[in-house]
């Protein structure tokens, strides 16, 4: 191979690929964890920390070379080294991104995955049973993961097609918004959906690491120390800092009082939403983007969801669902040859090819996605059950599932 | 332009940067968030959010190029590229970091824009309005920050007297503890104005993470991988570890028992006086400073403030003002070219210019920033109003102006 | 010196630094303080901070050169340069990592010296003196971290012998185990050493902080921003993922409920087993060695601790102390000079000599850690005293040696 590793683009893949380590574990952990009830604070972690870790394992089991590795039928890749078996020996850099060393580029994607199934557990917290849950992960990460990663990324018919997600717009955040919904409704609403959030503090935590892990996220989705990282990290900062203004403002205007729940909430929306777009659109397009999200965001949450009745507890759905879906119509509006030359422009160049194969992903990803979830979350109420009984529901799940108890503060 | 693009640079810089974002939110905001009352925790960490939310766009918008742009008679800069139009597309590199984006040096500034806003914000918490606040944010932003970080680092007035300032003692530190004493005169004390710290484990998470992100402002301040950024680290680290023994040891003397609070707020202490000298002193400086700022902090928190009256709450004056000064004077004793090659050394190496620019530097950047502070407050105050009723003050104003509570845990 | 820094090793190294402290402070301190007493939780904390600072200071003054120095009889090195006198003056590279700063490969080691001694508190918390912890913590630095760290890593007889340990197996997890084991048995039990974790949430922040940390720990071992950084980021991980999972499966063999607090201490476990071959093994050794680790801590936990009867709080020898020996075993029997030249390789290679010197560095640096601990431990118990008085230990110790209190809350 006549590329060389270079030193500083595998040190900002190295740190990137720990920041969006932390963004999981403890970022949504933390995210979640807060905003539930205080009896079932230490299963809302867990659940988080359980999916990082089985994740982290089936990924250089063979996850990373069905995603990733030689296409069969644009639909899947090829599992050629279980177990990774020789690959960091062979020393080589990877055909993604020939700066760098084979095995960051697979650790790196790594994150990706993990950090979606710990994603959906927002959707479910406070019900479902945590043996549902481990069976749940390794399943969906083989059947909905790793598909869709490798038809968007792993030159899959998605990326033949010339559909653009930068980030994670369809494969992290449509993805993992679609399989809550499915999720919730089969499980049904709890029995009390009020959402009282026992320990902001530990929200706010975890969206300052998430905002942190998203520069990993998002500018080390650039697989190297360039231009086009920095970019990355300015639009990305942009767009979250305008969602929370802008979440603010619809607070202050429905109710007179902005919230920091709320503002919170309208960060992730704006970084969810640039996340697609973060390295193809520029200044002035983020700060769209992320004010769009937010509103797009606000009425999920406080409005289609109360209207349709599901009980997706921390609005999986409602923020990262919504924001996928704004933000990868948004590549198609607004990608810039000017940003990145991979792109010849979405609408604002008078192109319009971007934005029919930015709907079909979206479309294509969300409605698989979807299904697959149902069909996934079907078989295991059959067999497992996904459910915990009304008792333990009502006491809490970390005494009942785990016999622990989040504080001993009095 | 016959530099080049230096990856490991710009890998030390995007992390630089994003570890400086991380020290606002939430390491500041979880900093001040444990030492209120329970009923202002929300409110509080809100300020340091919302400061960051708020800078991140107007910096863009024309914060940069006013700070940064083309020197206007030595006050200020041009705005020659509104919303960063262009910049990034232009793909070039820094004038004031040659080897890495000029869009990466323009973000990593923007961080400390916004850790300053949000560092006045611990004066006035548990009184100030929310409102008020927001309102503050945009006008000190551009009247006072936007100036004075042009006469330093922007090719001003200060720059060209040879002023130094490596990472912020003035800018930042400096200018937030005028700035916040100014605010105080005006708001008045609070009702009770006991500090009773109601979860100082949030302020030990909170100075963790400054402490962990001030080796991105003070050896990203090197703007590249180099020795001199080694050098900051080392130096940054040793002010902060004998600034938290020094208060330890002052807290023994004069009441028997070293306070964990005590021990963050040396740390503190160190961290900020190192700032303005970490590119310019050796070792040996480093740890005179952190030993000289803790004690003067010390004085200024437990015997300076009781004396004055003023309610600055969380010692924003104490710690950071004070310990600016003394940093920044340092620098005008300690600085040695052996350390740095663009000084010719302090007065322990026979020059007495450099004490006296660096005196100037205080009295100027100290004076402009609490006479504006004060005008602008006073604007404020008489049109949205400064400070909350009583009975929301007595209250709390997480309830009041959120409509949230910090705490479900009963 | 021919060799030239490289911009990326450095980036990568300062960040690993930086890593590593934030490890300690406060990854470390919020771990430990989770888990024990609502009324120890400062207490506890303050433990680690000041083990840091302190640390930091005499690692410049002197122990650098004690560690890395010019070897004297494979015992310790020279001190040379005494307040690093010059060092960074100099300008050169390290002789231990020829592409970064000698000042970056100082601060770099630092950060082991500083947690292991942080790591030791676990043990003792709850009872200890906090005057006996501020003797402890240097004479213990000078007498046993910096003898051990030559021995190993300065140069030092068992690095002669071709002993190997990537990152600390013997000289940090094996030595704070040994050396927490000897404290306790001078200090005896708690009045109360039943384990109720006050706050949970606290330890998941800190696990979080560490498994981020521990990619700056393991993979910045590399020293610089290589295939083999890469190759011990993805084992580390690995490994702390399975460590996981098998401390939850024993969990569930023995009482049918994972818990948290075991999901979090098998994640340890296994990180701080693979710790001393993270550059030297592959994944599917990675994995093994998780696995072995979880299930040795979890008996050395839940049986050996009970059966001998020695109060180690919060199992530093369990977790630490095993860990560190089950990782330095394994490299002996695992080493793969496909992963790394500088071995033959271990067992499976076929060759004896790497395991038999892998276990003479654990029986010699743990008898060595132990006996001087115990010393140690005599003489401060004779002059200081070692434990708090029985009022202070039922009361607390925030409140009675600090005059603090960890939560109002209500």
């Amino acid at each position: 191979m006549s590329a060389v590793l270079s030193s500083g683009d595998t040190a900002w893949m190295l740190i990137s690929t720990a920041l969006v380590i932390l963004m999981t574990i403890p970022g949504v952990a933390l995210f979640y964890g807060g905003l539930i009830r205080r009896e079932n604070v230490l299963n809302t972690i867990f659940l988080s920390f359980v999916s990082f870790a089985i994740v982290s394992i089936l990924w250089f089991m063979y996850g990373y070379d069905m995603a990733f590795g030689a296409d069969m039928w644009g639909f899947i890749g090829t599992i050629a080294n279980p177990f990774f078996g020789g690959v960091i020996e062979a020393n080589t850099l990877s055909t993604y991104a020939p700066t760098i060393p084979t095995g960051l580029y697979a650790i790196f994607q790594m994150t990706f995955a993990a950090i979606t199934v710990a994603l959906i557990s927002g959707a479910v917290v406070e019900r479902m049973k945590f043996s549902a849950w481990l069976a749940f992960i390794p399943v969906w990460l083989t059947l909905v993961y790793l598909p869709v990663a490798h038809w968007m990324w792993g030159g899959g018919w998605l990326a033949q097609m010339g559909a653009l997600d930068f980030a994670g717009g369809t494969v992290v955040h449509v993805n993992c918004g679609m399989a809550a919904l499915a999720l919730v409704l089969l499980l049904g609403a709890r029995k009390n959906s009020n959402l009282l959030p026992h320990h902001l503090g530990y929200s706010v935590i975890g969206t300052g690491l998430l905002w942190f892990g998203w520069f990993g996220f998002n500018a080390g989705s650039a697989l190297g120390a360039t231009n086009l990282a920095v970019s990355a990290m300015i639009v990305t900062n942009l767009s979250a800092a305008v969602g929370m203004l802008a979440w603010m403002l619809m607070d202050k205007l429905k109710t007179g009082k902005p919230t920091l729940l709320g503002a919170l909430s309208g960060a992730i929306a704006g970084l969810a939403a640039i996340t697609p777009a973060a390295g193809y659109v520029n200044i002035t397009s983020a700060i769209i983007i992320g004010f769009v999200a937010a509103i797009c965001g606000y009425y999920a949450v406080s409005h289609l969801k109360p209207r349709l009745g599901y009980d997706d507890a921390l609005d999986v759905f409602g923020i990262h669902g919504v924001s996928g879906i704004v933000g990868t119509l948004a590549v198609g509006i607004f990608a810039s040859p000017l940003i990145n030359s991979v792109t010849t422009g979405g609408l604002i160049f008078g192109q319009t090819h971007l934005i029919g194969v930015q709907l079909l992903a979206i479309v294509v990803i969300g409605a698989y996605s979807f299904i697959m979830t149902l069909i996934i979350g079907k078989v295991i109420d059959k067999t497992i059950g996904l459910r915990v009984d009304d008792a333990d529901e009502i006491r809490g799940l970390d005494i009942n599932l785990h016999e622990e108890s989040g504080y001993r503060l009095s």
